[in-house]
């Protein structure tokens, strides 16, 4: 149990310091000042999660432990310090793997804190997983004029979507194991980005919706 | 009594498919994936009523109630499956009215949902109004980097605003008339609405602010 | 106390009048209608406010007190009206100060408002103050399509931000001096803002992070 919580801590920290890196390399495109990328970083740790808290109508989880906001902020400033590391082939997949980390366990928490609060089940703990998962970068991506990832090819919202949909089905039908549908659907979305990070794995091209008047 | 609850649920459940089929035809536009359609359409049909709950400090409308969402989904999803369909002239037009509909219900029901809990009466009550109607539509565009309803001369946000102040006015000074200026509300912006769509009436020039720099 | 009630008044009128302004002014650049402009001169005048007051869980400030929507309308319809005064130099860096004004009071004014709530100690309130300062400014700039004040390279979030943390810091630790502090860091952002204005001081370009693929 003890080393249970401290793994999801050691997730939690470094998932909460990979959402500011993705928005110190997003900003720096922009060429964004310190301060900017500090609040980027901030807003895109933790925005998804606020969303949620505001929706299920509880206290904002990080007006309750401010940590959150320390480790995004020195994520954020160490991303700038270290940038040209960052910017490092090596170092950007390994990130994109704590990314990929980090929005797995993220969904399935929020899915489960919506859950436990009997928020609107069983479909409206999914929507609030997927949204706690990538709420930030949405923000983020809105702030700083950039194609949402709501529109590129890349899979990234329909793993997260699969594993909140395998933890609440669970959830539904087979309640006693929903610690073990946890981990389950965290190493289902690992797997599915690592897949799109790796593999090149796009979302088909039939699942996309070309209006007809254009041509490609 | 019976039919008239019967009426607001078919016209809610058709309002809330038009919003949805919006995002279909505007994600379309950006070539987004089933995916994000599905996430679209949600979010521009109860994103405005969301908004509205989220400022009145109430439980989100579909928490309580999920089947907005299951219509919106299956709307969006219906859309993407006969999409030429949906594209095809007739179509598009019966689709605008369905949505004039829509934004007019929701505009209404907005008023009297604030209004009936006394949140900053009599104005206040509009402007959720207004957010309840338009406010999803809001977020669409903003997601999909299209410029936002509010930057066309487009007659869509203004029937709504006049049809909600119809009504707060007549919910402040002839409450006993509050159903029949439902009533009067709702035709009032479809009245609006199909100036807009049939006979391409505009928002007048002279109430276009130019910038005295630019030319046109 | 009276006298110093009376100047928070004028104050708060004259900086919501400034916010409301700053739409007209933005709103133009994209040849918006009137009630597009009115929408914007609200949503800019109060949007800030309201984001803290959702993330604090109490009543939005403008449903207990419709004077800010009401200061905001009519400015905003003010500025439509005398465009060309509202355009004309001398007016705009008249303008320019009394945005200064106000968002250095509301800064030390949502600041205050979060520490009186207890709302995430000591870091949060400087969080909150930022948010109501410059909050209503980006949802301006993001629904009319314009670059974020975020990515400009002018001083505007950073004094702010600087303002909050002085006076988060008195609250902290020299909780007696909080008036003083209060007064002290509305000066300190007018100050950095004038420097801005007048003397065209700019983010220093050390600060900026470029990404190593673009060359300039």
């Amino acid at each position: 149990m003890i080393i249970n919580i401290t793994i999801i801590d050691v997730v939690t920290v470094l998932g909460t310091a990979a959402f500011a890196l993705s928005a110190v390399l997003a900003a720096s495109e922009k060429n964004g000042d310190i301060f900017t990328i500090l609040v980027l970083g901030i807003i895109t740790a933790v925005g998804g999660g606020t969303i949620r808290d505001i929706l299920l109508n509880i206290p904002i989880f990080w007006s309750q432990d401010l940590s959150y906001i320390y480790i995004a902020s020195l994520s954020a400033l160490g991303g700038v310090l270290f940038f040209p590391l960052l910017k490092s082939k090596w170092i950007n997949k390994g990130y994109l793997y704590i990314d990929a980390f980090a929005i797995a366990m993220f969904c399935i928490q929020g899915t489960q804190k919506a859950w436990d609060l009997g928020f609107g089940l069983p479909i409206a703990p999914v929507i609030l997983g997927i949204i706690t998962a990538v709420g930030g970068g949405i923000i983020r991506d809105v702030l700083l004029q950039r194609p949402s990832l709501l529109l590129t090819s890349e899979l990234y919202a329909i793993p997260v979507a699969i594993g909140c949909s395998i933890h609440a089905l669970t959830l539904a039908y087979l309640p006693d194991f929903s610690q073990f549908s946890g981990i389950v659907s965290v190493f289902v979305v690992i797997y599915l980005r690592h897949l799109s990070i790796n593999k090149d794995v796009q979302v088909p091209s039939w699942a996309i919706l070309k209006s007809s008047t254009t041509n490609k």
